[in-house]
């Protein structure tokens, strides 16, 4: 029985759920991996609801408008001459005399909040994860008020990097204004630069984007300001990495995404989605990032446009024995399901970590294939319709081809993905009826009318859940009283891994993403040196 | 200047555009090639306005349901032990000495009706043709009054076909009720059945679906009913394959698509959406066929809802000489747009028949990749905005990473496709701004409301054109008086092909799609023979 039709059943109003929420900072993220050896930073029962604050990887391509004054960005990218906010950025050794390209090497770029330890949580349960909000995260700089930025990369890993015209290989960040107010649905260009060799605070000079977090020194770059003129990309925030700890290892690369869900990198995962992932581990350890203010199926050129957002979830725990007979009986994937669509995911490989032994995780990079990706989608949806459905497969396959539509995404992250869009709203006479569970979010007491968000999309408005103000996103960033459970947003640290630098400022108690710092780089902020713009940059 | 800027700045109330229509019978259809050598069916100017009926090829799967009373249809499936109603199927040879499964060899399946010359059109210009109406055509036999029907195969050629669990290889045909009142905008499964070997009235046995047209002896099968219960699909009419003529061989298999456009099986072409194609020879030479109910994109087990039906065109020819500067300069594929998008597609072999060499037709089937065509749909889309938008490369890489979805069609025709769809809807704040030509047509005098037509998911709601009743595809198939121009609907001759077969009953003048034979099999109709359903298929 599901949680609605249990409540409903009981015939009187819920009781309000558990409600928790985790800032984002250097104590409760980690650079590029997810992991069965992090202490968790909060912990929810079945239907308990978490605010989770996330913060965008490639923040430091603009530090000015996407980290100054945001106390939480500001612990996370800080990296003087001697240390950094957070050491491990990947999924590699840290060691120094292992690695290569610094702490973690680089292998896995995502900051990912959490983990969120399900309570009751086994492997083999399924974890469903109702995203019930999702905003950007508004700039902490006064200069930019009201405005949330991000970044995109035009990079190496991109798809179109081989194929230049002329042959030249070059990596372009296009930097992004998002309306941080919820009036506006669209995105605007605001300049772009080539990005060249780039020295780290460690003195570490790389020719390329192969380290994340390492600031883009401004005086070194040409800005270009008043490009992509006429051109308004429609926003669609979503997380591009949501997923539960994978067991096959201690620490797994963040990039490419896998059985347990990760770096799916699909749009609809955004306000009003459900997210089905199969529990690996005890906890299933949630992790939350790689936050996308839009994207387009492919993510072709490497990134999306990467703006720090957050988003309110509730989770609801499937225990493995009730699951026999309903259509979660045989999660062994990730699935997304929004009010009108079920969205069934394919992979170059479909769990890599499983398939390819010990050298999976360097093996995956190799092959990336849309052919084999389309493969396993077609698959999977077959399977999805004879198990949901209890279809044959002969009566699968009609639906398949009439009333499905085969999609790409993701062919940025070296796991090429290919997806299946299966209908589902029945009242619009869609395909395959109802959706999944059945049941929307039950009613919970609100304090006023719902707040509209940035998330205006006609695909994200379609989507939108429910009046759920006391649960707005936007609401828990400016409530440090909401703030994480006392005990659990402890000093982070690896239960296995090496020990982290202490040099992080801890967040001022209470203080949470609405602290403001003062509108200057705090200490250990690299220095911001700007060239006179072509255009005058404050119109941005 | 635009028609309607030219007619807007003219200040008055245009004049109606010359109107043609031209019905589906077997003096207007070929089956599975489009070719240089046809007589063209009917003439139309620039602006210029026909409704084309369009029959659907596999309606033999069920000819009581889909042919029946259909004197346009009887007389294309007419095969009788010693004539058929069209003799050649496909672009191959029609010599009984030369051909191997029959005349024509089966190199081509659709049924195609035209080719419409469009008067002035020369190679080089660029032919737009605006989808002003699209409809199911309904049903002829009074025991199914108000519905119409279509069939999709699980066929050989399906993606699925070498994936089947157990290794078994079979073939199932699926047939669905369409409503053709346009109360409703969604299909149902009326009855499923297993493709066996079947003897066509010459006394050919061919063990799979290899040659078009061959009627299904009902005897030999395994009616299914109630099939797919719960399942209903939301319909999208639309053409699948519409295109002009290629300049590159006389007799061009319909099956894979090329730049010339042709079976390009994607969705959204149909009512409201405007098909740009690189014109190839004088006049044109338009054909449209493949007529489908609904398909989701990938057409993934071979077919769609291949459904009979009736559109209403606007030709608007853009020549050679008007093209440079504007979007349409670098037109050497097709395009589609509709009112929120642009589709980019990309094949695997972008232009077989002029790579290939004279093995093309051949050698197409060899290779299908989704890797292929995915590169060629980001390479024509980056060429897309480059110069449609004046942008250069590294400025259009970003908003096709972060803006444009990329999607999977067709894998059925074994030159596979992938899209872009490009949003382009300014009110909506999407991407690129206003439709590439600007101009939604020009109003028109009409005779009273406009009909809601079968069209009604979403996605064609929103792309639906203001109010066009007198040209709307369903009352011309009411309206013998508009006929096609006298003198132009003339024998079907081949030029340099072989003399056609002479049986082919001509269509009563004036009786068009409206005029109904007797609710009994046509003579040189097959005799159906059917067996006892479980279930009364007369609710269907």
């Amino acid at each position: 029985m599901t949680l609605a039709l249990a409540q409903t059943s009981a015939g009187k109003v819920p009781a309000p759920p558990s409600y928790r929420h985790l800032p984002a900072n250097a104590d409760t993220v980690r650079w590029g991996c997810f992991s069965t050896t992090l202490t968790p930073r909060v912990e929810i029962d079945s239907a308990g609801i978490v605010t989770i604050e996330t913060l965008t990887h490639p923040a430091a391509d603009d530090l000015e408008r996407m980290v100054q004054g945001d106390e939480g960005a500001e612990s996370v990218y800080l990296w003087t001459t001697d240390r950094k906010g957070v050491d491990r950025r990947g999924a590699g050794s840290t060691d120094p005399a292992v690695c290569k390209v610094g702490s973690g090497d680089g292998r896995g770029v995502h900051i990912l909040t959490g983990p969120v330890h399900g309570r009751g949580a086994k492997p083999g349960d399924v974890l469903e994860l109702r995203i019930l909000d999702c905003v950007p995260r508004p700039g902490a700089n006064p200069d930019f008020a009201g405005k949330s930025f991000g970044s995109n990369a035009a990079a190496w890993w991109g798809y179109h990097y081989n194929d230049m015209p002329g042959g030249s290989k070059r990596e372009v960040i296009t930097i992004y204004r998002v309306d941080a107010t919820g009036d506006k649905s669209r995105a605007k260009a605001v300049c772009n630069f080539r990005w060249g060799p780039q020295t780290d605070p460690f003195r570490v000079t790389r020719p390329t984007i192969d380290y994340p977090g390492g600031p883009v020194d401004h005086a070194l770059t040409d800005f270009t300001f008043n490009v992509l003129k006429g051109i308004r990309i429609p926003i669609r925030p979503y997380f591009g990495t949501l997923g539960v700890a994978p067991a096959e290892a201690d620490f797994v690369d963040s990039v490419p995404p896998s059985h347990t869900g990760g770096n799916v990198d699909k749009w609809p995962i955004g306000k009003g989605a459900i997210m089905y992932s199969p529990v690996s581990v005890e906890g299933a350890l949630v992790s939350v990032g790689d936050p996308h203010a839009s994207q387009g199926d492919s993510e072709l050129c490497g990134t999306a446009i990467e703006c720090s957002l957050a988003g309110t979830f509730q989770s609801i725990l499937h225990k493995k024995a009730d699951l026999a007979g309903t259509p979660l009986q045989e999660m062994d994937r990730p699935m997304l399901e929004t009010r009108v669509e079920w969205v069934v995911q394919g992979f170059s490989g479909p769990n890599h970590l499983g398939a390819l032994g010990a050298t999976a995780q360097a093996d995956i990079y190799g092959k990336p294939s849309v052919d084999d990706a389309m493969r396993d989608a077609f698959a999977k949806t077959r399977r999805f319709l004879t198990t949901t459905k209890g279809l044959t497969e002969d009566d699968a396959h009609s639906p398949m081809s009439v009333g499905v539509d085969f999609g790409i995404t993701p062919v940025a992250d070296r796991n090429w993905g290919a997806h299946a869009i299966v209908p589902c709203h029945r009242e619009e006479g869609h395909l395959l009826g109802p959706r999944l569970i059945g049941a929307r979010p039950p009613p919970f007491p609100n304090d006023g009318p719902a707040r509209g968000g940035a998330c205006g999309g006609s695909a994200c408005r379609k989507d939108a859940p429910g009046t759920w103000p006391i649960y707005s996103a936007a609401r828990a960033m400016r409530r440090p009283s909401l703030s994480p459970m006392p005990g659990l947003l402890c000093p982070r640290t690896d239960r296995r891994g090496p020990a982290r630098p202490t040099a992080a400022p801890s967040p001022k108690p209470g203080a949470g993403r609405s602290g403001r710092s003062p509108a200057v780089a705090a200490p250990g902020m690299p220095r911001i040196r700007r060239k006179a713009p072509v255009r005058a940059p404050r119109a941005s």
